[in-house]
């Protein structure tokens, strides 16, 4: 990194909610100098561009690898499927002090993909999730404030260079975010848990009611409480296909936990235990407001998001 | 209902939000002459009167079934498990020509109370469930356009008077609601998929995640996915106790559906069926996105209510 600015070569590839918001915030900060964006759609490049998030862009399909060559930083933003390829085309293009990143929202399967595809410059890469989002998606929904007060984890493993991981930690910090480390492991864990079963549950909880031949009877009496629980369910089939398989191991044991967890709870109900079921309640409802008060109200959510 | 006004006196039995929004929705129409709360708790009786929803207000341990004696109407919205015991208590007490509702999120059980208790009164009872609320509770919760283009789906049976059932239309009309009739048995049907189902998986997501040891660890990362999935999870365990119980049959129907579902997914993410997976999370996704199309994107929430 050795122009005046930070970075003085920045290559997005994905310019999405997440890579082209990532590009605004470090533009808003002064931190970087020549943006180019890589990515499969020309229209969405041209968004970007017109946006101002990017400098240059150029489609997968052309010989995007040659901006590598120059780059600091390089963010990989793109869903987690296409990380394994994206990684085996760039591994020879790399120099030994371009830093490499990603925004996947898992990371076991992504530094899986890395070890075996990165070779040498393995320890440049930096595994990365930063937790924000709306429920939009593309260049066009990009906007430079959007990491603000949101954490983005790093899952760094023994081979990771400190000094990239510092590099990246300085980066996401200028675009207002608090930035963690845990352990890759743990990470898919946590976020098994708190993310990928929650958007499970809403998915199949919509296309269950969808496939009823009287699906309209349902949907018509559907308020607000049904709305919030199922905003998640909006979001990129695709996205959440790739994490539900990526995360496999994590995901089916919190499915089984919450498998068990309902079993128990279809039991209480048959049993017309009341003192059990306030008991659970009680529990989930004091823990939902002590962590709603815990947590600042005027955060924006982390949807689905995709380049 | 002989006064100037459409009710001379109206008696609302538990004065919260949803028993307090009805009486500030029909002053503010001018449909009302004088207000008469019932309730458990003093406090919450004194905030009635001092938010002038009420012209006086009773304790349930006083002589409060004298004021049902001249009454036009009276509103039962407390937590449908003390229904059947307000219910004896009253039958006596109804005059010929005074009208009875309730605001049960369940109709069967409060219908099959109703039957049992309120005697030859009960074709004056007119079961309804008004589809809104907020997640605040209580007297200083309610407002006067709670029920504005919100459902209040009214489940009269053969017994019910026709009449009764016209002037109960026009009292939710006149808040501003949108009124429909069912039958109680595909309302409860109904409502175990759209509500009850999803309240229960955000109160088993959340307890199960808070009785871990290492909960922090988790919570520490939960983002706004999982703040608007969870939501509902910060709902009154009274109340949600009462309905799971009062509706048990429909809402055991709609578990075991919902379990087959999930069950489903699990096989299909442990197989890597990435194209059976993507399927699901589209239908979902599109069925999400078309219904939240069509209704209005202001309407407040519909979760938990208590008097």
């Amino acid at each position: 990194m050795a122009s005046s600015k930070r970075v003085g070569k920045l290559v997005v590839v994905g310019v999405g909610l997440i890579g082209g918001s990532f590009a605004l915030a470090l533009r808003a900060a002064g931190a970087v100098g020549e943006v180019v964006g890589i990515g499969r759609t020309r229209s969405n490049l041209d968004d970007a561009r017109q946006r101002g998030m990017v400098d240059r862009a150029c489609t997968l399909d052309s010989d995007w690898l040659e901006e590598l060559r120059e780059a600091d930083f390089v963010l990989f933003a793109t869903p987690v499927a296409q990380l394994p390829d994206l990684f085996a085309a760039c591994a020879r293009c790399i120099g030994p002090t371009t830093v490499l990143s990603d925004a996947g929202s898992t990371k076991q399967d992504v530094i899986a993909a890395a070890r075996s595809r990165l070779g040498s410059t393995l320890p440049q890469f930096v595994p990365a999730h930063p937790i924000a989002g709306t429920e939009h998606t593309g260049a066009k929904a990009a906007f430079a404030t959007l990491f603000r007060e949101r954490n983005v984890v790093l899952t760094p493993t023994a081979e990771t260079d400190r000094e990239a991981v510092r590099q990246v930690r300085e980066l996401w910090e200028l675009t207002g975010a608090t930035v963690r480390e845990l352990d890759p492991a743990q990470h898919d864990r946590v976020f098994a848990a708190v993310s990928h079963l929650p958007h499970v549950l809403a998915f199949a909880l919509v296309d269950e009611l969808a496939r009823r031949p009287d699906a309209q009877a349902f949907f018509a009496y559907a308020a607000s409480g049904f709305r919030d629980f199922t905003r998640i369910a909006a979001s990129s089939p695709e996205m959440w296909r790739d994490i539900a398989l990526a995360n496999r191991e994590a995901l089916l044991a919190e499915l089984a936990t919450f498998r068990s967890e309902l079993d128990a709870i279809a039991r209480l109900i048959e049993a017309g235990d009341g003192a059990a079921l306030h008991a659970i309640f009680s529990r989930g409802s004091a823990a939902r407001r002590a962590w709603g008060e815990s947590r600042r109200s005027d955060v924006p959510d982390d949807g689905p998001r995709e380049p």
